[in-house]
């Protein structure tokens, strides 16, 4: 049974955060200043009135950006009151520049909310290796703290500043009682494109890291947690979730989530079973995060979970799910409605992981049923028909079951068809460069 | 200069040498009699009128076509006069009733030629996981032996009978002088989806091998070659032709390149030197095939060389060239005409390849020229402007050269771009299942 429930006000929600969102022009390098004229929000701030406790993951892509290398400095201390975040420009691949920006965006936030520049942590996202545009940016961050403020439209304000190629805000809170103390964690998120993440806590790539948007989630609880634990929470809750998603294969120079605790919700130092509550509610606000940015990938008609169990270790079961979600003639096949299971083995089979064609079973579900009905056994086609087949993969959500019957690995990954609007987003138009994507 | 010279008649321009290709209803299982009624053919012969060495590279895919289990032990024996292929049924994923069936191709063939069986090789390529519709094979075989005959009309019907997607026949056959003597090699190949192709001599995996449609090549020479060294020298010439080239990323369950030597050529026993001008040569024709597969690869508009230097090591090199050949961003922007390097960087970032930001650099160059047009070095944007770069990834073919500055690893990608026309045709049609591809 869930410990938790949904409720409203995402960021905010919580005790003692307030957010913002506004138009600073950051895209189109013009005249913006820093009011929202009907434009797309581009600027957003979220800060917790006291000190708060923070974690981070974050992209373990080589070329980072500069947002990337400031929060993983900033954020060493455990400590962090504050965030600003810009969408339109990634502030990635921009040199010593870009890091003296990242820097300068830090600090003009310190000088409006009386922080230490350490304290703010900064986030970027959108065409990489442009400057940015410091004049707009600047007059953004003085304009956006006056806005700051508690309600959940200021909230959504910020998610909707945050958004590149997505078309609706991510949002979400849940409330729960840790130790009779009623805490809440709340969330926004973006995803859309370039999105399969794999992120580490200090941007480092693990020798046993998946290699695979940018994608952005920013999280605020009042819970009570000491900087430790809630970088171990983080990290646990990111490896099922975001670490778990694939839109197109493509990871990001800028894969951030960051976590800000306050402790305003006053519960004690948590015990053992407050710590799972707590962590299954992290793990479910990052979770839902995660499938809402799966669900709004560009061009995206279906979202397919694909469950691995049976493979000879816990690697090979990520990789069979990363081969199958990330093979292009898979994913055009679940757009067509094709229950292509030919084209599923072919990419187990060039996947690194160990596969026996006379063990594999394929099968589908509808959307976290337990009820599969397969199309293969032990590598041969079961007796189900074309038609059966085609309407089980029919729905815009269902679950493909893989069971490579070698072993105990496990592993799920949220992915996505690919669509002619995929391609055609992506390809963009050469004679309006200020509409070419990240 | 090239010690070679293009000529007609493809797979039956060496001596010895004839061909046939007809229709025989393979992918509609219908009521196909084995004769050309206007459709497309679907059943290639090739035959040498004496033994011949031959030589063979496979699949390194788990998931293995029983076609490419036969060849593996027909050809152990360094031996092999005649080759039967099919196109519309990949007989993959087919279990023992597959085996059998491709055994009983060879066994038909070889009874119509008077061959032993070992002694014909199989190949199939089309929609994975359906049972073979042998009874039209079996009249297929019976009628395309009368049609056998040495004249290029012949070689372009079997080029044209193992296309699936493609939309042209690929042929290619060249001319030189080994001691003194004339000698041709010939080669048919068809390609289009499911393209990464990483083959090894047995289908078995290397520890190196890379991991990445159907292509199928079939080369004939009448030059007089020794088993192993023509084992030697093809496994040379797929290595830098066929396994470098990726149309999706998919490896197929039915890559597969085959020779035959038939040694009527009459040349004495290879020198060295004689060994460097029939390498030359067999390497040309299986990069010249290796590109026609490409060009004419499902939906694809541009044909992009990634050409990468200074990696760290040679597994570097070839990683980094996937990632980039490979990511959905960056071939849309190769659709779009957009010379987004911020893609490319992001894509070396997260391969496995070593790569320093402030080491990359990223240049064009017309298909195969020296003059670079650097958008970025040593991880800085150049003063080219966004128009001089459009007009550098314009055509229909160029050269993407990539620098990582750290070592001496080189790779050579033959890559393309995503189409909205890729992803049309590979989700197919539901409603009229003979039209899904494999």
């Amino acid at each position: 049974m869930k410990s938790f429930h949904s409720i409203d006000g995402s960021i905010v929600a919580p005790r003692g955060f307030l957010a913002a969102g506004l138009f600073c022009d950051v895209k189109r390098l013009g005249t913006g200043k820093g009011s929202d004229k009907g434009q797309k929000r581009d600027l957003a701030v979220i800060v917790s009135e006291v000190p708060a406790k923070a974690a981070g993951m974050f992209t373990t892509n080589q070329i980072c950006a500069a947002p990337v290398k400031l929060c993983v400095e900033h954020i060493a201390d455990g400590n962090a009151q504050a965030v600003v975040i810009n969408s339109g420009n990634a502030n990635a691949c921009t040199g010593p520049r870009g890091l003296k920006d990242a820097h300068e965006m830090a600090a003009l936030l310190a000088d409006e909310l009386l922080l230490q520049p350490t304290d703010v942590l900064v986030g970027s996202t959108g065409r990489i290796g442009l400057p940015m545009p410091m004049p707009n940016i600047r007059t953004g961050i003085r304009e956006i703290v006056k806005e700051l403020d508690d309600d959940p439209s200021a909230a959504h304000h910020a998610a909707e500043a945050i958004m590149t190629s997505d078309t609706r805000a991510k949002e979400i809170a849940v409330e729960f009682k840790l130790g009779g103390q009623t805490v809440r964690i709340g969330g926004i998120g973006k995803g859309a494109g370039m999105i399969q993440p794999g992120m580490s806590p200090t941007g480092a790539r693990p020798a046993s890291a998946p290699l695979h948007a940018t994608m952005l989630a920013y999280l605020t609880t009042d819970a009570k947690v000491d900087a430790r634990t809630l970088r171990t929470c983080l990290r646990e809750a990111v490896a099922s979730s975001f670490n778990c998603i694939t839109i197109d294969g493509d990871m990001s120079t800028n894969d951030t989530v960051l976590i800000l605790a306050n402790g305003l919700a006053g519960n004690k130092k948590l015990s053992a079973s407050d710590l799972k509550i707590f962590q299954a509610a992290l793990n479910h606000v990052c979770l839902e995060l995660a499938k809402m940015m799966v669900r709004d990938g560009e061009g995206i008609t279906r979202m397919v979970t694909v469950r691995v169990k049976g493979a000879k270790t816990q690697k090979d079961a990520d990789d069979a799910a990363r081969a199958v979600g990330n093979s292009a003639l898979v994913k055009t096949s679940w757009h067509g409605g094709d229950p292509n299971w030919g084209r599923i083995i072919d990419a187990l089979g060039y996947s690194p992981a160990k596969v026996v064609e006379e063990k594999v079973d394929i099968a589908y579900s509808a959307a976290g049923a337990k009820a599969l009905i397969h199309s293969l056994k032990k590598g041969r086609p079961t007796k189900a028909t074309f038609n059966t087949l085609c309407k089980a993969v029919a729905p815009a959500e269902f679950d493909l079951h893989i069971n490579l019957n070698l072993g105990k690995g496990q592993a799920t990954l949220y992915a996505a068809d690919l669509t002619e609007e995929y391609v055609d987003f992506n390809k963009g138009d050469i004679t309006n460069p200020a509409s070419l994507g990240g």
